[in-house]
């Protein structure tokens, strides 16, 4: 049993063949993208609409490009001069929008749990591309697939998640991923930048960047989202770069061979070193932005097939 | 004779074949639209522009998909960060986008006749997407539709709009409609969300949701637009709500099987009851978002069949 | 050797038989899109990405048609609103973009040298669309294009720039083609209008209308750009009006068959008179317009068959 749901609304959900299934697509959407002639059609006749609440240029732009190159209609809507400023709700919206006969919705929230409601009032397939700090499936596949290329496998490794934990999506999905697969994972933060429960998940925490990092495989560092911090403990930027940047002498815990990761967009001399960002034999950074076209098309492209075998009637 | 115009400006010019003429068709393209495999080619090869000078997410959202699904290339202009800023005029604006050579510019303006004074500056089509006060021919035409499937005709009913007339051109396009297919309009609304001279359009005019609701078909709920009421009286919600608002109290003065509808986006509880707007054995506001993509696509494409007729040599 | 460039960056680089292979496909396009049921298959499969970092709706829309007309995918990025803003360089960003795969990126940027710059960062091609004070290609190409069909030539020519040449990176890029097809340029301004060092590019400077225009072939006035004047002298519009603005009297001066131009967007009224601007014996603006899209369509399509002759193995 691979990927057989109706929406991607999170890893959550996923058994490892679900998520094997898409990994292995997506490995199909890489070739076909580094080939010129490119060009697939799993979505031709499909309409997609982006509903970002939450601008976010380089992630809307991977969904857009995803599913203009599987040869759907997209449509990006600007939730913020939108009719919400009329005072309609969410929901209105989002039902809307779906009697304009979509056939998939990707949707940004800025609060968690937003992108799940929805689902439920909607009779189109539907994406989470981010909903506040619950969860971010793609971001956690595309890391997937390219700690996959470079390690031959996702089972049986250690990768350390690095900084800003608490404001981030991006390392609950990450998680609940490796976790599944069989891997795994070491939070490394100060404690103001934890959740609370963290315990809960799996996971070994640490303090320090030297005791996590040793012996690891992967180093995921994330972005110091001070936009998000509202009151609490925000740290100085030199002082948080000497304890928790990554540069290559902190690197040098790790495994010899360990790959660098980022989700972007970056904060140079804050949470990662430019020079390492950019060395391209322990950096694969840029390969995750590649990934992120893949991963996007191969999930369109699976829910595209679900939603076909539901309209097949019985 | 159908419809031969070269423009969609309003339906004041259209007669009651070329009305029959755009809801036949866009009863073809409901059809379509529910049809998985779906996708038209009556736009192929064609320039669609959306210049909204006005912002509005849905109707922008309902004329791209519609183009999209006719296989046009559509074009968004946000004319409001556009050059109108740098001291050009909208004539300047409209004909340097006509040099372009677009097929069709679908405009939306705040001002009363600006769409028709573009339309006598540009060589291209033009549908008017909603100018000022005047007219907005594609929502009374979906209307019209959803009247007719709901009822099987457009023809002897009684058809009440109620609400914030004075500011309308949905309510003035409505009636221009319903006139000409020999419906029966009424107008329910206080004094002063009453247009003056509204005697000479045919209507009704009743002050109390009681006498003017009694044995409608249709009961039409227009959105209170505060943001265009400056200065003179403005209803609070609350004592709007209790006398023009409509609930299911108030719909029993209508005939038992009326249904109702609103443009859109509503201000629950304010105009309408939530309640009453989503309970589906008499609302039928999601069906006119439907109707919306369904019409405009009728509409385009019969503009298209014109402009390709003018081009034929004779 | 026609135009073998990888990018198109300026004019600088380009010699004549670059330049006329441009033009000789850009006639093919007008002719195209003069015709209704064209459209184009050389950027078919191929992802066009407008990045502005300035915003320009009258260019990006230009831009946007080109791309689409030939089939390509087109996605617009709203720069100002992007990662930028969360501390993201501009190289991140254009390489984080180029990760996703394009095969063009079209940049306007407001720093002279961005888009040099940019354009060694990544592995697609790049068009700039003006930077800075520096150069606008597209811009003066399609000039020469519109000079050419109205004159038959392009060499042998004396062509009159005006006005405010010392925020202009249009009157740059003109004046290099010009020079380079062997045209006469005559700059005419106010002293404070013209950029410094101007003596070394073979152009003849005067400060008075009459003297200047006198039998030239070409009238080419610009824009005031007083939103990019930051301190300094400016003039009153009234009397830049009177002693540089454009009109019927003032154009006596030139030839007799003189043809008026004009980038736009115009201030009607400062730079040129409404009437003039307007008038078809003697103004090409809107032809301007409509061979803005046929150049941009070349480049691209010229640009097109450079990277895919560079994939194709040795």
């Amino acid at each position: 049993m691979g990927f057989t749901d109706r929406h991607l609304l999170g890893i959550e959900p996923l058994g490892p063949a679900a998520i094997t299934e898409i990994l292995d697509r997506a490995d199909r959407y890489v070739a076909l993208n580094r080939d010129p002639g490119r060009h697939a059609d799993a979505l031709a006749g499909a309409t997609l609409i982006n509903m970002f609440f939450e601008s976010s240029t380089r992630t809307q732009a991977s969904f857009e490009l995803a599913g203009k190159r599987l040869g759907a209609d997209v449509m990006n809507m600007a939730m913020q001069a939108s009719s919400l400023s009329k005072g309609e709700t969410l929901i209105d919206t989002a039902t809307t929008l779906n009697a304009m006969g979509p056939d998939l919705l990707v949707v940004r929230h800025p609060h968690s749990g937003a992108v799940n409601l929805l689902a439920e009032k909607v009779t189109c397939a539907v994406l989470n591309a981010g909903d506040g700090r619950h969860e971010h499936p793609t971001q956690a596949l595309l890391d997937a697939l390219t700690i996959r290329r470079a390690k031959g496998r996702l089972h049986r490794l250690s990768v350390a998640i690095c900084g800003d934990i608490a404001h981030s999506r991006v390392a609950r999905s990450n998680i609940l991923l490796l976790n599944r697969m069989e891997s795994r994972v070491r939070l490394i933060a100060p404690p103001t930048l934890l959740p609370k429960g963290i315990e809960g998940f799996g996971v070994e925490v640490f303090e320090d960047m030297e005791e996590g990092l040793r012996d690891v495989d992967v180093v995921m560092m994330l972005r110091l989202q001070r936009e998000r911090m509202d009151g609490g403990f925000v740290p100085s930027e030199r002082e948080y770069y000497h304890r928790y940047g990554l540069d290559h002498d902190k690197l040098a815990f790790a495994k010899p061979d360990a790959i660098v990761m980022h989700p972007g967009p970056m904060n140079r001399g804050v949470e990662i070193d430019g020079t390492l960002a950019d060395d391209i034999n322990r950096s694969v950074i840029r390969e995750q932005v590649e990934m992120g076209v893949a991963v996007r098309m191969a999930a369109m492209d699976l829910l595209a097939r679900n939603w076909r075998a539901a309209e097949v009637p019985a």
